[in-house]
């Protein structure tokens, strides 16, 4: 196997950074010849998770077919949140926790997906399987990565298995699960220095609903008035975005983490496929949802299903 | 988790339907209620097979989501390759040893493949994952499959990992390798009863390669003249299911199970995409293929990078 770039999804989280690096050590002691690399910047909750655990940021890269010609994907597999010329390289292997979408190959890969709450989780599992030790800095954003995904474990999307292997890599790691835990998710829920198009972006992803592309962001905060505060930049920003990208859909989900609630901000030309999935009015294109802190679990499938059915 | 159904591709060879059987027994024993079943009836040499280590013939079913609403497929993923009302049920997990194209889900999902030469070798895998102690019959269903997809290890599909299964599963099923494969293999070879139709049919798949509906079947013998004599009468129906079904080319891989090469009879309207694909020209309809006995490995691939290049 010649040098495989391993990375995960746009708009990179502590999942996405985390799993890669993770994925490209394993395949090293495997003896294969790999790098991780990120699809953007990391945030400020990857950073801090970085710093904490020593890591290198990884390479950020925008193509991929000029350096080589085979890629592992962490964290995702649809096309519109991969490299933007995925459809240029052979896609050796996949490890991620999410649906099946616009995804296709030629020829047979390893495919590994598994409903939990976080790919990090399937990590470890691989580290076992292949009988390789993890190493203290690995566990650490790792476990990053599953605190990230599961807001410390509070999402409905986070599985036994994931607080098992949360616990293990906190103390491979050395580290207390909740003190560090809480620590990192108030790392990455400033936005006090943040663009409203950096509050959009930092954490979105595009989906294609039925005939329509919907774009879902997701901040997570201490208190939702600090971006409900910022509404009208936000919806400007919405807007000009929509007009660029032809978005049936914008919705940016705004996720106390201490209190596991959302507020979402909602606008574009599907606002009444959102009312429908959710089955509850927008008041001034807001709306609470109550115990909502999935994207993937909790928003993503009633807004298919709305969609799929038009 | 209330009950699935386990199942593989339309006319089901032996990985399909031994992987199904080792799939549900798996998942019975992990406490979850399944039953195995299939889309057609078996081949003679999975029926030499079941008969061989005295399992039950899987029920054939045409439709799932009138039993179910959830399913668990095996040795395939394609939609046109699976069961008629695919769309209407969820798909709960996979476990498969080829491409994936023209599948999608809209809720994360447990998929599980490995560039193998066989399902049955990843379901090996899955009973040591999960600690699961392998009968004897199921042992013998899953060497089946081996032999049956790496046509005696001689496959170029067959991997080192495919050997060291087959070899520990002869053991546990108590059986001489060789000697049964050969038997069973022979088993499947006999087509003197056989009509043009099903010589075609018992083992085609449907394959969407750029715009085009691509049939290629593939019938094991060990003498390619039985096929080659009859060579008018399956053009014939092959022009007849190419009028009915609108197909870009119908391929028939005829191939010789102890030599190791196989001859191609090959119609349609994309005939021309078959001699680019294999830089060799047609003569009478027919060519040598020397070597090439996998249709997944040997022939999908060329074919299907031609027709996406028109």
């Amino acid at each position: 196997m010649s040098k495989v770039l391993v990375f995960g999804h746009q708009n990179p989280d502590t999942d996405t950074i985390g799993s890669a690096i993770a994925l490209d050590y394993l395949l090293n002691e495997l003896s294969h010849e790999s790098e991780a690399v990120a699809l953007g910047k990391p945030n400020d909750e990857t950073a801090y998770a970085l710093d904490y655990f020593r890591l290198d940021v990884p390479r950020v890269i925008e193509t991929a077919a000029d350096e080589v010609s085979e890629v592992v994907l962490v964290d995702h597999n649809e096309a519109q949140q991969s490299v933007s010329d995925i459809e240029e390289v052979k896609v050796k292997a996949v490890v991620d926790h999410h649906r099946i979408a616009n995804f296709k190959t030629s020829d047979p890969l390893y495919y590994r997906a598994e409903p939990l709450g976080c790919t990090a989780t399937i990590l470890l599992k691989l580290f076992k399987e292949h009988e390789v030790t993890v190493p203290s800095d690995i566990a650490g954003i790792l476990l990053s990565a599953i605190v990230s995904d599961t807001l410390l474990l509070k999402s409905p999307t986070c599985t036994p298995e994931d607080v098992r292997a949360a616990e293990e890599l906190a103390e491979i790691a050395g580290v207390s699960l909740d003190e560090y835990g809480l620590n990192m998710l108030k790392a990455g829920a400033d936005i006090s220095e943040k663009t409203a198009k950096e509050i959009l972006n930092d954490d979105a992803k595009t989906f294609d609903m039925g005939s329509e592309t919907v774009r879902i962001g997701q901040v997570n905060v201490v208190d939702t008035s600090d971006v409900m505060l910022r509404k009208e930049d936000i919806l400007e920003e919405m807007r000009e975005e929509t007009r660029e990208h032809d978005y049936g859909l914008y919705v940016l989900l705004v996720t106390d983490i201490l209190e596991s609630n959302s507020v979402a901000i909602v606008d574009g030309p599907g606002y009444r496929q959102f009312e429908i999935a959710f089955s509850k009015p927008l008041q001034l294109n807001t709306v609470d949802l109550e115990g909502v802190v999935s994207r993937k679990k909790q928003v993503v499938p009633p807004l298919n299903d709305v969609f799929s059915k038009r």
